[in-house]
């Protein structure tokens, strides 16, 4: 398992930049640049960043494989949801392996939603004995889960590119079960949800965590993949999807659309006012990211973390106001969006 | 003593807003603008802030008065630097009384730098019976203290700015006893450090915690104020050497000085590069008080909190880019400000 998602982050990673590019042809549009960086703890990754586009103003593509070993705490922090993990007072730290890929894309257009993805396989092995690394014999799997999603953080509200957003990720779910698609979108929602503003970070998406063999409290026995295959298939399902989710809606919002933007008043249309609402937002998603979002946290705790890769996230700008009164007049674009923050809808 | 700290600050907050008020005297300068607020739980605050002055970017000078009950684990907490707190399985919650001045400047050119003070009195009581409290006898105070400091966050550094605002500080706590001004400007350079950076958000000042008559971690019994009456012209003498140890600063930065501001280099000279600086810095400000700050922290997570009083701190505008080169390269004023970041220095 390790190789095979070894192999196919690395080659998702390639598909995912090669779209993002084919959307900047102008002579100015910046390209990714690769970025590959070693563990000093074991692995390496490699960074993709874009910054300065045409249309996309700040984006990053991230791959990272890193093993090492797990102190005691974390693993007995892991157990309640992972019932092959040992533990007892003499348990010791164990070998870990984790491999994954995140992206968060924030376009120029304050009409083209930022968004983010994430989709990562976690591995627990026993320690292994001197003759059998030496033989190299794999150690002995004690625990093994995938976790991942994606969501969309529009400034304005496109119903259209909602239902596109979910439709595609939905389409991806349902072949593994009919209850994967609900759970996971209920689930994003409250993950992606900043508490001190009593507001979503944005309009959702899917959002899953250890994902294995044995029973999950999110899911019914009867409706999930139930193997190793269509666990892996159901991850490579969504990591395929994320192309098709997005690329559509960030190709129709990087230029003005004559009929859909329709100003509901004047002055809220003028460049100034759309970036100001966009700043604004970006601020709420920084806020998320900092105070709420456990990768982020966990990342910033780990001593010899790389915090270029964990803080990539983050806008290029971000705007604070005190006591900003956009989002709160009835009738206006940001009130509307504010309102789907506020109360999460079913977009399918 | 609460009716003596409600007077101070809101005649402090009166002088500190007329003197930074004085420095915008342009037509366009803005002007603060009062909010005065309730909190449903008991007190009020007065929030006063600007925002779009000429000199002045954003800022915030706010007082509060609040009072409630403190539930257990919170007396628990305290119990360690305050003796007179009480502590057994049946403790229920305690009455609380706390008032306070907090503030945050953020001007607009990068040559001027950014400031925080906060002074602020915390009491805890005894509960009233129902008999005491209809004839208005006080509750009995079962401990009180003192918390507070001010520090200097630059963008470029001006060692006559940072000598000017640290001896200015410690002429304000040399009578009160030696030891303060050393012990408190190294707690402030522990306490705005951001350890995922390695760095410190500015370049110090004075910060200290838990000032009562009992013994004090930081403070050798012999050096430090021990009545009520010289703690509380302390904190007096700290929050009237505001204006002082700012303003000045403010003054002769907010226009170019001649023969001061020497470029290093041209390009390095540019208003756009010495904006992109800024912003910069002014994410690592934002990652320290959404990261680290314990009272932004403690106010995110307060049911029934205000938000935008917490979250006031926050620079107008922030910036991140992905691997910044900003503050690598020797001979640059931006490497000249990482390196007193990375090592802070005694100034006075």
């Amino acid at each position: 398992m390790r190789d095979q998602v070894k192999q196919y982050i690395t080659k998702l990673q390639s598909q995912i930049i090669a779209a993002l590019e084919s959307v900047d042809t102008t002579e100015a549009g910046a390209k990714f640049v690769n970025d590959r960086w070693e563990r000093s703890e074991g692995g390496y990754g490699q960074s993709s960043v874009l910054s300065g586009g045409t249309h996309i103003e700040k984006a990053g593509v991230n791959i990272s494989v890193v093993h090492g070993k797990l102190p005691p705490p974390a693993i007995k922090q892991m157990r309640a949801d992972h019932e092959g993990l040992p533990w007892t007072e003499a348990t010791t730290s164990l070998p870990f392996f984790a491999a994954g890929l995140s992206l968060v894309i924030h376009p120029r257009r304050p009409e083209a939603p930022t968004v983010h993805a994430n989709y990562r396989y976690f591995e627990i092995t026993e320690d292994q004995s001197a003759e059998d690394a030496a033989a190299s014999r794999p150690a002995k799997i004690l625990a093994w889960w995938f976790g991942g999603g994606s969501d969309l953080t529009p400034t304005y509200l496109f119903p259209e590119d909602a239902r596109h957003f979910h439709s595609t990720l939905k389409a991806a779910c349902d072949p593994f079960g009919d209850a994967l698609y609900p759970a996971f979108k209920k689930w994003c929602d409250e993950y992606f949800y900043i508490p001190h503003r009593k507001e979503s970070r944005g309009i959702g998406g899917i959002f899953f965590d250890d994902l294995s063999l044995h029973a999950h409290k999110r899911l019914p026995s009867g409706g999930r993949p139930t193997s190793l295959e269509d666990i892996w298939a159901f991850i490579q399902s969504c990591g395929d999807a994320f192309v098709p989710s997005y690329l559509p809606i960030l190709q129709r919002r990087i230029h003005p659309v004559e009929g859909i933007e329709k100003p509901l008043s004047d002055a809220s249309e003028s460049e100034e006012h759309k970036r100001r609402w966009q700043l604004i937002r970006r601020g709420r998603y920084v806020e998320f990211n900092l105070v709420y979002d456990r990768g982020t946290k966990f990342g910033l705790m780990t001593p010899g973390a790389r915090i270029e890769s964990i803080l990539m996230s983050l806008p290029e700008t971000a705007r604070w106001e005190y006591c900003c009164e956009l989002g709160e007049q009835e009738g206006t674009r940001e009130k509307e969006i504010m309102d789907v923050l506020k109360n999460p809808r079913e977009w399918v």
